[in-house]
């Protein structure tokens, strides 16, 4: 039985539904004069509509209309075109759905500029032009090399996978792509062959290989290569039938089934549109094709604690002296995050008695695309008790509930890498934001020298060191959107005993502070940090204190690049574990879909939010979350990364909230007295 | 179907039967002499057989046995006796059972010294006299305020709760206690009114109160308090009818049952004896009355990875304006952890389905007493997958599996804390020690300049800021006990691009460390310390590296007690995340049974250990890790604390021990190909 209803106001932040998408698309074709094609393999140098997504509407109008004061913000629609035949990239916005009556380009207005375009993503149509250049340009021209080293004859290939960024500085667009094994798990096959792809003009006639990488030495191009292969100037790669050991077949046949979960009286949560509700919990959902999962209005006995938890940016630096993941540097958004949210194994990816909901996607297709089953929300039972005690002392008695929680899930396999994304709703009024790796490694050959990079996980492979970052926005409102940044810790102090002044002793005191600035909040890794950080109102719990919600990160992260580097700037995010800023509607994500391809001027640089140092006294606040791992493969990656370990994420825990702790009303409890 | 045998040989790690505890305290008492009680209300002065434990057998001795090169080890117990006759505590060894013949004075061996008896911990016998003490000679003498203050008549009565240390120097044994409403949860329930007891004289006639603490004011004794508080000098607290807010009973009906776990197929682990089997792991527990959990010769596909992982202490320090907490340090090994390990809630503590397990000890009592179902062990879903991926890119296919592993856990509720201590299993390999807290938080009464302290939480009640840190040993054994330990991490270098040499980046380079000696492999809190941190072997995988297990810690400690208090040395683990030591037998624990209450002499000072900064070069290693938290309570902590986020523990995983994931032979993987 629910407490509470579902709310319709909640479609507010719904993703576009497939209706919708091709609203926006017509209204889009029936511009004629911008020549929009939708076909999927549109060329580089024509006009391509490569992504529809719903456009959130300003916070305060949502606002006013989610508390009665305002009437519904407008449905409309972001909408991305690559230019080709005018050379830049626009951003438009579409509304209002479902008629629509306007067209506007906002690409200025949001990104202070204008968008090259080289800075857009490789596209499917582009990617088909790079396939036939590869095989027309490179595989075809060395038919005896390819056959003596890999293996390849008619009928076989191998496959391309590519480094980023393309290029050192602004306005490169060459591509380093490493070439691998046509198997399962193709991404730790590596054979030792990678070319640096040319492929700045918009005219795929003009590209070029400009680099070849073969076992270890450089070449000009792919003649230089088949001439010094012919002539044994080159070591010689000679293939080898390689082992399987990439599948994710099983090994042994089932032999008894694991622990499974059952809800014996039904389900204890209620999904209806983009609207959940659980127990004393409810929230609003959505999947940007670009940056992922994300939930709005989270609201705890009815009252709104977080306006927006959202994944922002998932990145890696990699180490290598192979050429392409030499440089590698991947932002997940810029190729798009929540796009790659597939179909969920049943019993595996979530469990067997979750919901599975659908998701509608417009992003490098020609027309909106269903993901069916690309999101599970299910309660779990955590194994563990929230909270007990047993008491033989003085009084006897058991009291205690168990631990199950709502979990809001996506996966994204966003090529080598499966990230998964768990929001997760606790009882005790506490909301968990978590990442998981999983999936396979990026890995290269195994070169002289390589091993200062990683460790070698199968024969000729070196699985390349690392890092994980992922960004969270975290917009919470408590008790309103007015907030203050406070944090807490402790030092102990040299104290008198009062009983006997003559001694003294160090005593642990509170040590409280409010941090006033931007950049006051900006707490970097790697520095000394208040251990307890606070989103507070001035309002006060019956106990006299400010409510408050505690961050608490668990993060592993290696180093961050040094901001020397030119393409830090794209990523400056990383380099706090937490930073407040201001909330404004125009800095609604910490990264872009162009700060890959555009990595050295990027749209959007974090670091900007902070750079005016705004007051954060009595605003409405937003904590962007950095978390993450170092990882240094091991015999172990292989096949799969596990989970176990491989992870990081954010507490938002109620302190000062409540007057006591909301599980105590909870349904689940559980008391024993003695017989 | 299980996959490996039981093995009858893990028996020397078992706790004492029953009829072995009754063998070891016949024997005891036959030792006409030395005159020991068993009397359970045996008084300070005389003589007490306080604890009988297992005493674990060396461990070469063990490994030939297991190994099958040597003979059984003999079967010992470890006896304490406080003898209060003579003034100070033995510790015998007691064997061989079941029929003793010899009962050895191990205690300068063991603590290269004396244990004076002030060290001794309080037992049932002192608190019978202690409780007796404030009846007659408090509460009785205060009649008027007793009733006008707290509401206290005939038949109703407050209880007292102890801080500890007792002093502030070796020989002190004068405890404050502080008075707390009878009710449930009375930790939260202080009534502004403490005793600063002396009970250093093992008469207790001799016992006397030396100060009083009332409503922030301090007197000399209980007459002058009468005194003041009848001529109006003292300001009077004023009994006002508490509120229940520490009751833990269900403040709702139950609704709908939540989501249960069940084993359609039947459990896929067995315990039999003190050895459980499960899928690809096995290994051998006890449950030591002092430190606690424990879990012997553990191993994966029969390769033993772990020697010994067990609990060894529970610490917290604390701050307050009021003089009990003021002071407070509690170390629980030295009270008992395990000791507490009482009735787990079916449902609750641990899922239903659960096999409970009941354990039998002796300790502070006249026999050994049976504690049912006092350990849990269970399969869990954990709810995610361990690994997975989804390909769509050239290759179309899914495959995956379950995170389903093995918790082995024990609560022990010791006074007002629940501490939750979990190992946990994992198919890929890795075992995890974790402990969660829980329970009602300690408190007191809300005087002047106490908000310096802690948050207010109820009405006149402060809660305390304290920490929490928890020590672990971990001795692992990474194919056999010849073991180095090294240490990865990253750093950035500036590196020329080799097809473009007048280009340079900075590209992570993995950095490898063999720490060699002790002291260099003490990692403390505070300083910057490799991220990687492993337990390796010199013996190589398939792919040439060394075969290792790596820690990785999981703590939100905050700061250390300063090593210029005299209270710190008992306490020393704590300085270190991870502190690396050669293995002695001599050096079982990291903490013992007298460092509370000889808290300024320590019986077994960690640091120690490493004082002699062996070489840990190609030796028998052992991983000591410190986890934990600050802990800053707040109004959520009412009535008690929850387990979410209030945590700590490492991971032991593998490193290039295997030659691939071992999960990938699990009979769980699952793989789905396009249809
Ligand atoms: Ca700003
Ligand atoms: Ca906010
Ligand atoms: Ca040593
Ligand atoms: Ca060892
Ligand atoms: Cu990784
Ligand atoms: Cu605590």
């Amino acid at each position: 039985p629910l407490r509470a209803k579902h709310d319709e106001r909640s479609l507010v932040f719904a993703d576009l539904t497939a209706d919708e998408y091709l609203q926006v698309q017509k209204y889009v074709l029936k511009q004629k004069d911008l020549q929009i094609s939708t076909n999927q393999i549109t060329k580089p140098s024509e006009n391509f509509l490569m992504l529809i997504d719903l456009s959130v509407p300003k916070k305060a109008e949502v606002l006013a209309y989610l508390d009665g004061k305002g009437k519904k913000p407008t449905r409309e629609a972001s909408v991305v075109v690559h230019f080709g035949t005018k050379g830049y990239i626009r951003e438009y916005v579409v509304g209002p759905l479902p008629n629509p009556t306007s067209m506007t380009d906002v690409t200025v207005e949001k990104y202070k500029g204008t968008l090259p375009i080289k800075s857009r993503l490789v596209t499917i149509g582009e990617y088909a032009l790079l396939f036939t250049f590869l095989e027309q340009q490179v595989f075809s021209k060395l038919p005896k090399l390819m056959k003596e080293s890999f293996g390849v004859e008619p009928g076989k290939t191998l496959n391309a996978f590519e480094q980023m960024p393309r290029g050192v500085r602004a306005g490169d667009r060459k591509t380093w792509v490493g070439f691998f094994r046509d198997m399962s798990g193709m991404y730790i096959h590596p054979v030792g062959f990678e070319v640096l792809l040319n492929h700045e003009s918009l005219n795929a006639s003009q590209w070029r290989v400009e680099k070849v990488f073969y076992n270890g030495e450089y070449l000009n191009s792919v003649a230089e290569l088949e001439k010094a292969y012919n002539s044994g100037k080159v070591k010689k790669i000679v293939y080898e039938e390689p082992q399987d050991y990439g599948s994710l077949k099983p090994r042994t046949r089932p032999l008894q089934l694991g622990p499974q979960q059952f809800y014996a009286e039904g389900k204890r949560f209620s999904v209806q549109g983009n609207h959940v509700l659980y127990l004393d919990w409810s929230f609003a959902f959505g999947l940007s094709s670009l940056t992922g999962m994300r939930v709005f209005d989270v609201r705890f006995k009815g009252e709104r604690i977080v306006y927006e938890l959202s994944v922002q940016e998932a990145m890696s630096v990699y180490g290598s002296v192979t050429p392409g993941m030499m440089l590698t540097k991947f932002l997940d958004s810029s190729i798009g995050i929540g796009r790659f949210a597939h179909e969920l194994a049943r019993g595996v990816d979530c469990p067997y008695e979750a919901t599975y909901i659908d998701s509608y996607r417009y992003i490098d297709a020609p027309g909106p695309v269903r993901f069916r089953n690309s999101i599970c929300v299910f309660e779990h039972n955590m194994g563990q008790p929230l909270r007990r005690h047993f008491s033989d002392f003085f009084h006897n008695s058991y009291g205690g509930m168990v631990n199950s929680a709502l979990v809001f899930r996506t996966i994204t396999a966003i090529g080598n890498y499966d990230y998964m994304w768990d929001f997760i709703f606790y009882q005790s009024g506490t909301v968990e934001a978590k990442v998981h790796a999983t999936g396979y490694i990026s890995s290269s050959y195994l070169v002289d020298g390589n091993l200062r990079h990683g460790h070698q996980v199968a024969r000729n492979v070196l699985g390349n060191m690392h890092t994980h970052f992922v960004n969270f926005k975290v917009d919470l409102d408590v008790v309103g959107v007015r907030n203050f940044f406070q944090t807490k810790d402790m030092e102990f102090v040299d104290t008198p005993l009062p009983w006997m002044p003559d001694h003294k002793a160090m005593i642990p005191q509170l040590v409280e502070k409010q941090l006033k600035t931007e950049q006051e909040a900006a707490l970097r890794y790697g520095t000394k940090m208040p251990r307890y950080l606070h989103i507070a109102s001035n309002q006060t719990n019956r106990w006299g204190h400010q409510r408050s919600y505690r961050l608490q990160v668990f993060s592993f992260t290696g180093d961050h690049l040094p901001e020397s580097q030119a393409e830090e700037r794209s990523m400056s995010w990383a380099r706090y574990k937490v930073a407040i800023t201001k909330h404004k509607d125009s800095e609604q994500t910490s990264s872009s879909l162009y700060n890959q391809n555009g990595i050295w001027t990027p749209a959007v640089d974090f670091s900007q939010f902070i750079q005016d140092n705004e007051s954060i006294e009595d605003q409405d606040l937003v904590a962007w979350v950095t978390a993450g791992f170092l990882h240094i493969p091991h015999a172990e990656d292989i096949p799969n990364t596990v989970t176990v370990g491989n992870g990081g994420g954010v507490l938002l825990r109620p302190h000062n909230y409540f007057d006591e702790d909301p599980s105590i009303h909870s349904a689940d409890s559980v008391y024993i007295a003695p017989g």
